[in-house]
This record gives C-alpha cells, sequence and structure tokens, in this order.
C-alpha cells in the first residue's frame, strides 16, 4: 500500500485547494454529457474495482475493533459488495438528473437596451468536512461533478483508508474519461489542523459545508472565513391545532416521530391545543407507547395520560431538544399564539408542521412560521431532498443565506450576470 | 440634544439586535401597502423635519472641520435641503419597487401527492457597517423596510449625529403607521467593538453586509460568526478582441473608464489583442489623455504610444489594482486564453468585458469567465441594480454565495419551502 509522506495541514490543504481550482476551471466548462459519463463510470469502477475498495475498507475495519470503537460506529465504516453497489445506483441516479448549469434563470432588455440575465453557474470549490462514512465520498463526489465543481474533502479518520482507495478509483475514471484527476481531493491529514485550513483557504476554497453535530459545525462557524452553509441540527415540532382531523393528527404525528426517529426531521415537541387534547392524546399516547416512544409531558398532558409507564414528566431542556432517538416532548397549548411563541422560541428552523383544518389558522401558521420547512397537514419526515423532488443532496441548510432546507444540485450552483451589449454606454 | 448613557458595545448589540428580531417577526407579516405608507411617510418626513436633522448635520460638520477632515469627507457628510429631498425622492422610488416578499417562486404536487413550492420571505434580522455618508442610513432602512427586514445600522463616528437624527425621525415615522419602532436601530457605539459584536450576534442578525473599503471588509470576514455578505472591490477588465469593431471598442473602453472612475464597476485594465491594438490604441489614448487619464502600459502598448506624456510603464501591481481614479492599466496579449488568463488571475470577480464581433469568441467570454458580471459589448459601468432594471440595491456583492452582483430588494430575502398535504405520512 503506497503511503504519503507526511506534510503539514496546512501546505496540503493549500496545495490540494489549488488543483482543485484549475480542475473547476475545466470542470465548469464540461458538457453535460461527458459529467454523465464520468458518473457512469464511477458507478462501473465502483463493481469493477471492489478488491481494492474493500481490502482498504478492511483495514479501517480492523483499527475500529482494535480501538473499541462502538458496533454502530462499525457498521457505518463497513462496506461489502452489495454496499458498493447501492452506492453506485446512487451515482446512476445523480447522472440521470437534470444538469443545472448553464439554464438562463431569466432574461431581459432593460431602458437602455442591453439585454441582462442570469446564468446558473457552478460555485467553483466545495470544501466539505464529515465524519466517518466513506459512502459519503462518493455521494458527495457525485453531486459536485455533476454540478460542475470541484470537491476538497475532509473526511473522518476512521474511514481514512476506504477513503484514499476511493479517492484513487475516482482520480483514475477522471483521468480515463479525460476529465482532470484534481477534481475530487482528499485532505489525508485528518487532525482539525487541516479542517482549520480548510475554513481559512480564502480564495482558494469558494464555501465549506460541514456535515456532522453541532460541535462540528460551531467550529467550523467560529473559526471559518471561508462562507459555511450550515446543515443538520432539527428541533422539529408538531401543532395539532384546535380545528385538527384527529384521524390524520394522529397518522402525521406518528410517522414524524417514528419513521425514523434518528434523521434531523423527526419530530421532537408535539404540541396540542388543550381543546382538541382530551380526544387524541390518549389513544396516540398509546399507539407512541406500542413503537416504544417514551413521552415526556408538560404537566396538563400528563393529566391525560395517568398511569401510563412511558409518560414521564417534562424538565425545561427537553423543549429545544433534538432527540435522535423515540423520546417526544409534548406541551398543551391554550391557543394558535401560544403555539407560535413556543416554536419562534425553541425551534431550530428546520421543519415545522401544522394540523389543522381550518383555513386561516393553517395559512397562518404556513406564513408566519421561519423555518427552512414549513408543513400543512403533513409529516416533517417529507424534509429531504429527492421527496421534495429534487433528487440527491449533500444535507439540509438551516441557515438563510444562498440556499434553505435541501441543498440538491441546483443549491450547489451560483449564477452570474450575462449582458449583451452593441457597444453600449452608460449615460 | 438628548445624550444616551453610555454603555457597552456588545450589551448596546444585544439590546438592540433582541429588539429589531421582535420587530422583525411583524414586519414580516405587514402588508406592502402598510409598508409603503411607512416609505411614503418616511419622505414626507425627511422633509417636515429637516430642521432637527440639518441642526444634528451642522454638529457633525463643525466636528469634521475642527478635526481637520479632508473637503470631500466634509462635502459626503453634508445635508442640506436640496440632498433631503433628492434622498426622500429615492424612498419614493423604493415605495414604488414591487414588494418581492410572498412570492411564491415555484409549486409542484411530487409523486407522494404533496404539494411542494418556495415562497419569498424576508432575511430577518440584517446588519449593515458603513462610514460616513448619512443618505445611507435612510437609503438602507428603506430598502430594509420594503424587503420586510429589519436592520442593525452601525454608521460611521463622523456622521453619528445625523444618524441619530434620522434614526429619531425613522422611528417616530414607524410608530405614527403603527409598525415597531424597533424596525431599525443605531447603534450608538461607533468603535471598533461594536462592529465585533455585530459580526458574533449568532442568532441575532441573520446576515452583515458592510459597505467599505477592503480593510473593513477584511476585518468583517475574520471576525464574523454571522455570515457576511462581501461587497464592493472591483478589478474590472476590458478585453478588446481581435475581431472588435475599433469604433465600439473606442466608446465603450473610454465610457467605462471616464464615465465615472471612482466606482465600484470602473475599468482598471485594458486587454488588447496586439492583432488590433496598433488600430485602436493610439487613437484610444489620445481621446483617454483628453480625459486627463493616465496610462499604465506594458512594452508592447507602451511602443505604440511613443511620447505621449501620460503614458508610464505599468509595474507588475498597477495589474490586480483598483484605481478608483483616472488611471487605467493597458497590456497587450497574443490571444484570447491570454486575456482569460489574465483576467482568471488578476480579476475579483466584478465585472469583465470583451468587445468582440466574432459570435463563438463572444460566447465562450461569456461562459468561460467567472465575475458577478460579464459583458459582450457593453460598459462595465452598467453594474448597477437599476441599471439591471431590479431598482435600488444595497451594494455589489462580489462573492458567490446567496448573491451576486447588485443586492437589491430580492437578495435582501429568503426563501421558505411550503408543503401542503391532507395527512400525508412519509413511506
Amino acid at each position: 500500500m503506497a503511503t504519503t509522506m507526511r506534510i503539514d495541514a496546512a501546505t496540503e490543504v493549500r496545495t490540494k485547494a489549488q488543483a482543485a481550482r484549475r480542475a473547476a476551471r475545466v470542470l465548469a466548462q464540461t458538457p453535460t454529457a461527458m459529467k454523465n459519463q464520468a458518473l457512469r463510470a464511477v458507478a462501473e469502477a465502483l463493481s469493477e474495482q471492489q478488491d481494492e475498495i474493500l481490502a482498504a475498507n478492511k483495514e479501517d475495519l480492523a483499527a475500529a475493533t482494535a480501538a473499541g470503537l462502538p458496533a454502530y460506529t462499525q457498521d457505518r465504516l463497513l462496506l461489502n459488495p452489495a454496499r458498493l453497489e447501492a452506492i453506485a445506483a446512487d451515482v446512476r441516479d445523480v447522472a440521470a438528473l437534470p444538469d443545472p448549469v448553464g439554464e438562463v434563470i431569466e432574461m431581459r432588455t432593460v431602458e437602455s437596451g442591453i439585454q441582462v440575465g442570469r446564468q446558473r453557474v457552478p460555485l467553483g470549490v466545495i470544501g466539505v468536512v464529515y465524519e466517518a462514512r466513506p459512502n459519503v465520498t462518493i455521494d458527495i463526489a457525485s453531486l459536485a461533478v455533476k454540478s460542475g465543481n470541484a470537491v476538497v474533502l475532509r473526511g473522518g479518520s476512521d474511514a481514512i483508508h476506504s477513503n484514499l482507495a476511493l479517492a484513487r478509483v475516482l482520480g483514475r475514471v477522471m483521468t480515463e474519461v479525460g476529465l482532470p484527476a484534481g477534481v475530487v481531493q482528499l485532505i489525508e491529514t485528518t487532525d482539525r489542523q487541516s479542517v482549520t485550513a480548510l475554513l481559512r483557504a480564502r480564495g482558494l476554497i469558494d464555501v465549506v459545508i460541514p456535515r456532522g453535530g453541532a460541535d462540528l459545525i460551531n467550529f467550523c462557524v467560529e473559526h471559518a472565513t471561508v462562507p459555511v452553509i450550515e446543515t443538520g441540527a432539527g428541533v422539529c415540532h408538531t401543532y395539532v391545532d384546535a380545528d385538527a382531523d384527529t384521524e390524520k393528527a394522529r397518522k402525521v404525528t406518528f410517522n414524524a416521530k417514528v419513521r425514523r426517529p434518528s434523521i434531523c426531521n423527526a419530530l421532537d415537541t408535539l404540541l396540542i391545543h388543550e381543546a382538541i387534547a382530551p380526544r387524541l392524546l390518549p389513544t396516540l399516547a398509546d399507539e407512541l407507547h406500542g413503537a416504544n416512544v417514551e413521552l415526556r409531558c408538560d404537566p396538563g398532558a400528563a393529566a391525560l395520560l395517568a398511569n401510563r409507564p412511558h409518560v414521564k414528566a417534562a424538565s425545561e431542556s427537553d423543549y429545544g431538544t433534538e432527540f435522535l432517538d423515540y423520546i417526544m416532548a409534548v406541551k398543551l397549548v391554550p391557543d394558535f399564539e401560544a403555539a407560535l411563541d413556543h416554536i419562534a422560541h425553541y425551534g431550530s428552523g428546520h421543519s415545522e408542521a401544522i394540523i389543522t383544518e381550518n383555513y386561516t389558522t393553517g395559512q397562518r401558521f404556513i406564513n408566519e412560521v421561519d423555518a427552512a420547512a414549513v408543513y400543512l397537514n403533513a409529516s416533517t419526515q417529507f424534509t429531504d431532498g429527492a421527496q421534495f423532488g429534487l433528487g440527491a443532496e449533500v444535507g439540509i441548510s438551516t441557515q438563510k443565506l444562498h440556499a434553505r432546507g435541501p441543498m440538491a444540485l441546483g443549491e450547489m450552483t451560483t449564477y452570474k450576470w450575462i449582458i449583451y451589449g452593441n457597444g453600449h454606454t452608460r449615460p
């Protein structure tokens, strides 16, 4: 196995970001057909070159076992032929998506006679910091290539051997199809210094997307001079209004919590109008108990759920917590305004839902709640690029600038103004 | 004149940002008609309450004189009835622009049956850091109110009395028309600490827009945890291709440099294909000399302009300089590729132009140059919100995230996803 001489993190990041920048200039002008050809070749290579990838993955797994990493971390690390085939299928899906680059968003002739429009172009070089899931390396690389961006990847140390093997495969494929190998750069230094170097490579890297927990995101925001797109944390509410259809409320709430409690769009706090709570909460609670959901209730809700073993008293800190688990906070509210206030105070601006049959209340909720995704009578678990009809995504942005919600191919582009004149001068 | 007890900058910023945040929640739901009414009332008040404003402005001017500030700074500080009337006219123009808030950008029914769309919403609270031009206080406030955003303004110390008076007028008008006075907040502490506090008010302020020189912008990027939109610096090129119409080249180049050399979209470096230079450069140089433009030439260009007093030798640092003055660098290039490389290396991603009659060369320039605005056969001086048909703007963004080029009303908004279901759950 070839090993690279260890160089310092800042030099490595700088050198690779410069190479990515040169490659990005080429990739930005690459026709869609050639980008798709590259992606299909990547999918092929994941199967044909699986021995090399799986051998490297075994090294990571052995190190993980030796280090006593928990079983779920080891599972996230694991690659096998079936998983590689699933990753390859995702790459083929990205190849099949429409290319956002080159779209002219608007074009008009203005008073002076010049024609002025905006055209979609790649961002340039995207830095991505992520943890120990080697599949992310391929996911991000394929979305980047499709959207015409070079990437500088800084994956977690636990997956370094797998990532190096995947990066070699990607590099070879790019060269084979005639794209610069530098389109996908993997940082080999996996300490915090390489993250910092990435965050401060202003002028070389156009945006950094951290994928990980709140600690990583805060670290990035604190140290970055390159713009950062924050993804992730979702403290999500569903408010069941006095005018809700209780059957819809029951179904949607159950789905929003139980379908996959571990993802960022899962329900965390259920708010129920006190007028409807007696008719809804006991049945819903029993159903949730059947799915092993622990309920952390305010006194009003608790009073309706006496003698149920899965019901506990909520503490103040339960509101505003992203549980990512079979736990849900429950609170009764006296009116719609109290629900809005609670969400404005405790929400993280991710996904918020109301269940109501009342037109005015529903529209007010849609208009007044400030979040990436606001739902009327549907489960917050829909917040996802594919579910919104955008295809794959690199994450869910919880900030307001540039992109909000799913960061799909379109959100990996910017625009430039293009102006056609005929010798026009400004008066 | 009332003075406020001096409190520390961080506390002042925090308190005012919180007030702005509360006001923003109200303003986001305010109907267009009421926002326009507020703006027209501001325009009225600037005239009716001009005694208070001009008295405060006199204090600033007296302090400026005492401090020996240069004449042009004093001129930028100066308010008088005519200037107030011009500012009021701009406010009325903003009132007449379409309201971007509430626009549903797209809406479709996806496979699962939910209806998914994006709706334009205000950013929330915008922080703006600017220097000693009191008119900016009203410009920004009016664009913010129209786009549904509260603002926290941190103007320069030289204009503090004028700004305080203008902020009082704005606050009274907002209250009169029934909007929260907190919509426009002026920071009274004018040291760097208040800028730092603004830049770190994460969770309270959604974006900071610095308006000023490179030093201010670098300071903001270095210290911010709130996202920053960089505006300003423009190192702009015009490339005259071998296939250019020399008459168009002459007219456009002259306009791009001379119309207003002091603005960011003014031409800095003229690149000329060596095949056309002998036919164009001597005439153009004479015309530019007539307008007192100094030319800093590479040896090839200098050889064509012998014995002209305004021609000097270019140093390496002239390329990549934003002159903001009657100075222009000139360089001959052997081919189109050399022009692209020069622009990629020295450009700041602001405004770049090509003059050519060749279709393929023109389209390649439009596609391959990476800048906020790319021109074919027109003057770079058109880069401006009003000239692009967007109305007034808060600045020209030279970064790629969120908005590129003019930051007009639309660019002061973000979007949220809105989802309509009927009890839909995710499979």
